[in-house]
């Protein structure tokens, strides 16, 4: 499919990628690039790159599909490093979370023969690095492209048709509705865990185990979540901070409404709304988005 | 162990008791009692009990060990129905979520002579009703006692090894400590989940099939807890209602302060919180409260 393929950054997403790519066979070559060293060598021996260095003009040269897979905050500094040594003709794309204010940060600095288009596969684990990564992460996930409006059509076809062959579905949108979409179904969903864990944590020190032994009861679900990489969710709650506020806004309403039917004893209310919340998991599973055992077949 | 064990209400949390009672040869005899019909034929169908009437009274007759297994607003009804058919020096217990309420309301209303031991094991599902129940749901959780003033201390130590044989590690606590507890471990990440996906419903319509589709960025997760018995959560919520209001209190200051450093970019203060809350799914998992792999292992 590709004479060469360069992943900017091999942690969880950039290096399931690479062993996707290998797995499929999608190109001759696969290099990618990291600052730091000892991850340099780690994806080398780990066998899922043919190449990897830190410096990323070299390896960037000569790709035809360059992927950059590291935090938002970082964007700018790689696309100042590569934007001379990208190929004529060849296709950019990345993996954000976001994507208003990259997306335009990008197309202004890159040359007008790149085909640049934004890619977020909406797929993760709460670990982070190229040793969590596996080949199959990608598999029924949906991954939203949004290419920019100088991108050709056939070079949309052939992004696609590479995220398909590792395993994704794939939907076209716009980087306005992607933000807003994904504020809802996993920024906040990011943000309410981490804040319960912190909420958790002033009201019990920590030395008292009592938060631990007892997690089973409902917590322990969200600390996996709050477990995600720091620097990156840092960079999406800030990059798509407008989105993130206004719905924390109704979140916060929502949840003063249901203290109040607690503290009203209003058991009609109450009722109503855990049964609605109740269907629509369901509807996940029958999409195939969630696993319909219980508890995540956890044992 | 025991001759004859009663429980009311085969539900999730019933019908695993008697699973495991079963299994593990704890009585002579199980029979259960369920106001519905439908239940108590399919109880015995599902070989988990001896014997299942709506007859409570005639159900807990010449038991030694009645567990009260239904949702807390039915305590009143149940300990009226059969206080005055509790055999001579049998156990009580329940496996309720919150204490302090039910705990006086029982110990005023059955003879003295009853051992009630209220118990709480930190296990479930999101999942309901008899089939959905199994023998080793206890196994490795923490099952927390609550004993009455009067109890006799061979009673407790009779009711400990009871729960530790069908697998749950035991604690002793008082009502009000608790009740706190499990505000935190467990009634508010409940609350949370259910004011999450409600936020979801009302922001994006359910008919539109973004919030599915790309939900397995996070909001997936909350939607298995928000699935969770809508009337066993309810009467949890009302019961704890004093101290679930405090800590949602302090969770929305915290929520809001978490919003403010998004909204001044505090890049260092975020990435500080989110590193801390990173630390504690270790300990959950080295103290066995949580399944080690990924993602929950979810495939």
């Amino acid at each position: 499919m590709f004479k060469k393929v360069c992943i900017i950054g091999c942690g969880l997403i950039g290096s399931s990628i690479a062993r996707a790519i290998k797995k499929k066979k999608l190109s001759n070559q696969i290099v990618s690039s990291n600052r730091s060293k000892i991850t340099n060598k780690r994806v080398i021996k780990l066998n899922i790159v043919d190449d990897s260095s830190a410096d990323i003009k070299k390896m960037v040269r000569e790709s035809d599909l360059v992927i950059i897979a590291t935090p938002l905050s970082s964007y700018k500094d790689v696309i100042f490093k590569i934007k001379n040594s990208l190929k004529n003709g060849s296709i950019l794309t990345d993996v954000g979370s976001v994507k208003k204010k990259v997306i335009s940060l990008i197309e202004k600095n890159i040359p007008k023969n790149i085909s640049w288009i934004s890619s977020h596969p909406i797929a993760g684990t709460e670990e982070s690095g190229p040793d969590s990564g596996f080949a199959d992460l990608f598999k029924n996930r949906w991954c939203i492209l949004t290419p920019s409006n100088q991108t050709k059509d056939k070079d949309i076809k052939l992004l696609e048709l590479f995220w398909k062959k590792i395993g994704s579905r794939v939907d076209i949108m716009d980087a306005k509705q992607h933000d807003y979409i994904l504020a809802i179904t996993s920024h906040i969903p990011h943000l309410i865990a981490y804040n319960i864990v912190h909420t958790t944590l002033n009201v019990k020190k920590k030395k008292d185990r009592d938060v631990i032994k007892y997690s089973a009861g409902g917590l322990r679900d969200f600390t996996r979540i709050a477990a995600s990489n720091p620097i990156m969710w840092r960079d999406i709650f800030i990059q798509n901070r407008e989105n993130t506020s206004k719905i924390i806004d109704k979140f916060i309403e929502n949840l003063k409404d249901l203290k109040r039917a607690i503290k009203n004893q209003n058991e009609k209310k109450l009722e109503k709304i855990f049964t609605k919340t109740k269907k629509i998991r369901k509807e996940i599973i029958v999409a195939g988005q969630d696993i319909e055992k219980p508890d995540f077949g956890r044992k």
